[in-house]
């Protein structure tokens, strides 16, 4: 059993990027961009709704206030601002989700937020207060063993830990920069064998040969390279047609 | 008995403008910017953390998205963007409200959406849509007649009427345009003896000397004059002082 | 002899519209957008590089300051606002034009601002105080008997009229709104056909049947339209084969 | 003699920060923001106009692309989009400069953008290339020993130096962080004396007594702290008052 996550929502305004709706006949958690790197309020609503009546779990992918940015440069925001804003954001998506029927289920961090609580022990503390503020016990789902979830931890959260089917992984079990060579997997059967392999808890091939486990409840996919709507499709397909069961986690 | 509302939380990461702190200790009703005008999230949170520990009701203070203009210059937004908008704003203070212990209880739209929903039945609409979409049934903070109070009451919502303090009023009952003389009242003594008027159900003086009632459960006071705060502290203790009791509507 | 011109540059950030490098190849005008509906530094430094290569004019497509609505929502800004505003972007923009080896030839208003600047004549003033704060005298480029041509016509600028290729007129040479029938030509061959008759100053047709003259020196092809480049080939490839000779006007 | 440079021009729209006419008649230098950390066109305009009619040099006080920060909090911008985004504020400034009869004189790297200079080779060098992308060699004002005045020599630039007359610096010449005792001078007298001092060439006192040489052409003051433009009418009042002469450096 595995979930299988991607970014929707990720226009804004004028500007589209993601195929939210092709992407919601497959996926079963959908990251939602909530207007701080990407994501409009009426993209989000109309994710909010499609996602529910597919089926999707809905979840906040917050991130650093980077439109300019697209929220990949990392910035020193200190504790209380970060913690402020991962709040206002999480509730922002909140209303759209409630409104839909649902609710936000989980909190992802996006692009240079997500890289940077991985070792950044205050931001992840920030991102987790910020969480805390939303009220309840929102998942965090993020890489194993990063600092982002030794602190949902210590504050009670859950952790779902989640692997890239398309990213290249180095022996130590983190990704291949993306302006190293093997950063990015594009090859369809290849993506497809390593969702097999995570999925079932086989063990998948570092960038330099290393056999590598990767101990994930949901499996990451790109929602903004050209064909994702597609490689989301098939990935579905196989996998729920062999012996693994696609499932949201929250 | 009256409700006393104003403007808060209407800084912006380095910038101040309200003093939030002691306008909070005055009125009984704090229309907070949501980051679409003014507000940024650590201000909200502050802002509704002091307000719940002084029983202040909080509102929404929902506005065009126009930080470099404070929500001041009419947009043509179409409709489905705005009552996305409205619904984001919304929901982003509902977090902070919770947070501190309360909720958005209540919802006032700021600057040239104010205006503009006085007689843009549309924008009115769009409006209470996004209040809709915010779930609940929140009541309406606005001006008798406008088309934002026929919309919300023909939706269902509660509508509250407000005049204003420190306004001039035209013989028509509406507001002498800040570019007219008489738009801003001055005179403390002056502010306050309308206070009790309106608070009475008594008349008071067009510009033009025409009398005029204003039917109000609520008094707006404009939090980003200079000695706001020094006044909202003289109405409050005159006002409570004498027959009028000061208590939120919401 | 005719210009043909065209918006570029008008994603900001990961997000892209046009295809520059395609239409450079084909258009002698090219409106660049400065930042405020669209347009990120890297993108206009880009932009002017490769028109500066092509030998394609550069022009500052000014806006009001509207990402989240690309430039489309009209917006009440006062006069002095919006002149300073126009200057700065002409400003940004002059900085990447000379850096190229060239320099800005001539205005022209984005969306909303250049739609209000044909009947609003303050507005219109304040963009030409704009372009006179940025200094010279630019060309301005716009609609036939707009108020914008007359405020810099009153000004001492020159005025360049343009015709569009792909919008359908009504009766009154005025263009069919977005929200009706007949508003976007899509057909090639029926665009090619107007822009010879535009071109040679024949009668084109209105979206009712009535004949309309068309009197203009350059040719609006909007950049945005999916297949816009292709287009632009053609238009090119047809209009150079002819008897009509494109070239830029400023 | 001695160049006092402030930052001003630091409100955006409705807020305000910096009492930039009262700066304007003590300062030869004026650090003028230009939109990306704050400073909006009205603003940037106006303030060119009066630091000319003053006499003051205009400096493009540059910035992160951060509002919300007020440009305070260190970003990770690549290369490329930090020199593009320099050279972008330069020309909007310059803009304004030029409408008002001058031009900018030099450059001057804000907040969080002008600390990461001090020690971070690439973004200085970044900065560097947006400068040249502006055209001309404007001087660079900055830190003694800092890389971004070690890339603007390597460059052809002009560096000039600058020491902080009211900030406290460590035994080493680098300044108190904010977050530590005795980042911030506030006593006037101390302040003017150390005027004194750096305009004298003599030693100054770092925070733990250690006597310290800071050779400057320029004393900073900074705009925004309470009190500024009254002590910058005393600086100027008591340095020209005695054998220092008061003078812009470009």
């Amino acid at each position: 059993m595995i979930d299988l996550n991607a970014d929707l929502g990720e226009g804004f305004g004028r500007w589209q990027l993601t195929d939210d709706d092709a992407l919601l006949t497959s996926v079963t958690s959908a990251n939602v961009a909530c207007g701080f790197h990407a994501g409009d309020p009426v993209t989000m609503r109309h994710v909010c709704e499609r996602a529910v009546a597919a089926g999707v779990s809905i979840g906040a992918q917050v991130s650093y206030r980077d439109l300019a940015g697209f929220g990949r440069r990392s910035m020193d925001v200190p504790a209380a601002d970060l913690a402020a804003e991962v709040a206002y954001q999480i509730g922002a998506l909140e209303i759209f989700a409630r409104a839909a029927g649902s609710a936000v289920r989980y909190v992802k961090p996006h692009g240079a937020l997500y890289n940077r609580c991985v070792r950044d022990a205050g931001q992840a503390a920030a991102v987790v207060e910020g969480i805390r503020l939303a009220g309840g016990t929102l998942p965090v789902l993020g890489l194993p063993g990063s600092e982002l979830h030794s602190a949902a931890a210590a504050a009670g959260l859950p952790v779902v830990n989640e692997a890239f089917a398309d990213r290249g992984y180095r022996p130590d079990g983190t990704l291949v920069p993306r302006t190293e060579p093997g950063a990015l997997l594009d090859d369809p059967e290849r993506i497809i064998a390593r969702c097999f392999a995570i999925a079932r808890g086989e063990e998948v091939t570092a960038v330099d040969g290393t056999p590598l486990r990767l101990p994930a409840r949901s499996l990451c996919l790109h929602g903004d390279t050209p064909g994702a709507a597609q490689l989301a499709r098939r990935i579905r397909a196989e996998l729920g047609g062999a012996d693994v069961t696609l499932k949201a986690f929250a």
